[in-house]
């Protein structure tokens, strides 16, 4: 008999053991948790699929695990939330080694670990399909209020924890969730919303600005250009700006803040009453079209 | 321009409005939840895969959504604790309606309302691939210990709540969660161990009897055969017992117990010392094997 998903879940188990905090051992029809009384829960969900977000031809079972943790990771970073707990599921192409399902596991704990978050459970199915893994993160605010898109003011100044662009050449599967940064700008006290980067600049500003009722202006000249925009723009027809604008998972910090000095962090911008979003280049100011990725279904 | 991932996330948000439990509307990079304090928070993810647990050419999409609603509901059963917070996640074939995504939603919808549980996030895509869909369930104890597998005694008792067998005929799609009769269970103080009836008895009862390092006896005669079974034995070349022995996705509730009177509870065998699983069939005595639902790798 070929390896089947109960040789897969009981490996797995080796690897979790119970806690003070998840008095079960891993294997029960759901994970326990001790949840802290004061802390509020957060939940949230990514898939990276086969084709889209990855390519199981190219890529190594270890940097897809890492990858689809790693996203997760970045929403509690957005929310300056700490991980607590992960659960994830993997739908495998039927005839995938039990090496191979272990490489996307180990994916998973490597990018974890570092965080102290368990993966506490999970679901794995083999299928005339192909490979799709999900995580679902459990955050807890941990003595800082969750920040959200919905706090930016008129006046607030715009800010990016780093260079953008041109992650598609590597970065978006190795990249470090902003979580200890995240934390420390929240506890300034002067955040006044935050996202972090998965869809592109032009796009997730949006959200912040749609949730918040504002708008905005980016000053092109201040926008920090990653290396890879520029290696980027030589094999494309797109200017190194348009890659730091557009392009998606560069999974850094976008945050809106009374002005001020952040740490790691580059002012690009600021916030409008009006509710355009405009780029400022030169003397030119025109609408900053949303060029970021979105799945059409 | 086709409709794409937000005009679907636009029109979940009109769904699902915040409540004092979900304080923030959805649509961040995670939900907030407030927990309620002396509550374990119980978590688990169950994922739907096209032509594994359901077949979109024959299956309506609200069907498939209310099946893996109700699977992690049965979780939320085999543990006695209640729901209390979903996240799901969809993978679309390329070219899907936004009607059809609609539909989804609205069978997750449809499952989760009765147990006032809210869907307060989620992530969705589409790819060259086929439907999968994951929920990530939250539950919450409420008052009552969550009840795990690994509590069975030797001279305990072995229980099912309703008929087994046949659940291809339609069963599996369209199933009741047994929350209400798991707590009420849970409540007597007497129930040792139990799970959900999803792999099949025969191979969920070796969970039970594995985690508590026991054995058990079923008695053949004692096992409650659903007319599903029956009408499926006319087609095939098994008997209806072994369709009640083996096939998964009964979700009844399995259990173990001090000998008594359960409601809607049938008593099928008892747990041994001794950690064989055996079946008892007038005099004969003899393995039984797990013969249900294992997905090979």
């Amino acid at each position: 008999m070929p390896p089947g998903e109960f040789d897969f879940i009981e490996w797995i188990r080796t690897q979790q053991p119970a806690s003070a905090q998840v008095p079960l051992p891993a294997g029960d029809d759901l994970a326990v948790l001790h949840w802290p009384p004061d802390d509020l829960l957060l939940v949230g969900v990514d898939q990276v699929l086969d084709g889209v977000h990855f390519d199981s031809k190219v890529h190594a079972p270890r940097q897809i695990g890492r990858k689809v943790m790693n996203r997760n990771l970045s929403d509690c970073a957005a929310m300056a939330c700490l991980p607590a707990a992960a659960v994830a599921t993997v739908a495998l192409p039927r005839g995938s080694s039990l090496a191979y399902a272990q490489e996307l596991y180990l994916g998973l704990r490597q990018a974890a670990d570092p965080f102290n978050c368990p993966i506490v459970g999970g679901d794995t199915a083999s299928w005339e399909g192909k490979l799709l893994v999900t995580v679902t993160i459990l955050g807890k605010s941990a003595g800082i209020s969750p920040l959200t898109r919905q706090g930016a003011r008129p006046g607030d100044h715009i800010y990016v924890t780093g260079p953008l662009g041109g992650s598609i050449l590597g970065r978006h599967l190795d990249f470090v969730p902003r979580i200890a940064l995240a934390r420390q700008l929240a506890q300034t006290g002067r955040i006044s919303a935050m996202i972090d980067l998965s869809d592109g600049l032009s796009r997730d500003l949006r959200h912040i600005c749609r949730q918040s009722r504002v708008g905005a202006v980016i000053d092109a000249a201040l926008v920090p250009i990653h290396e890879d925009a520029l290696r980027l723009a030589l094999q494309d027809q797109r200017s190194p700006l348009e890659h730091a604008l557009h392009d998606g998972e560069d999974h850094e910090l976008l945050f809106t803040a009374a002005e001020g000095e952040y740490p790691d962090s580059i002012r690009i911008g600021r916030v409008t009453a009006e509710t355009q979003i405009l780029l400022q280049q030169a003397d030119r100011l025109e609408p900053l079209v949303a060029g970021g990725w979105e799945h059409p279904l």
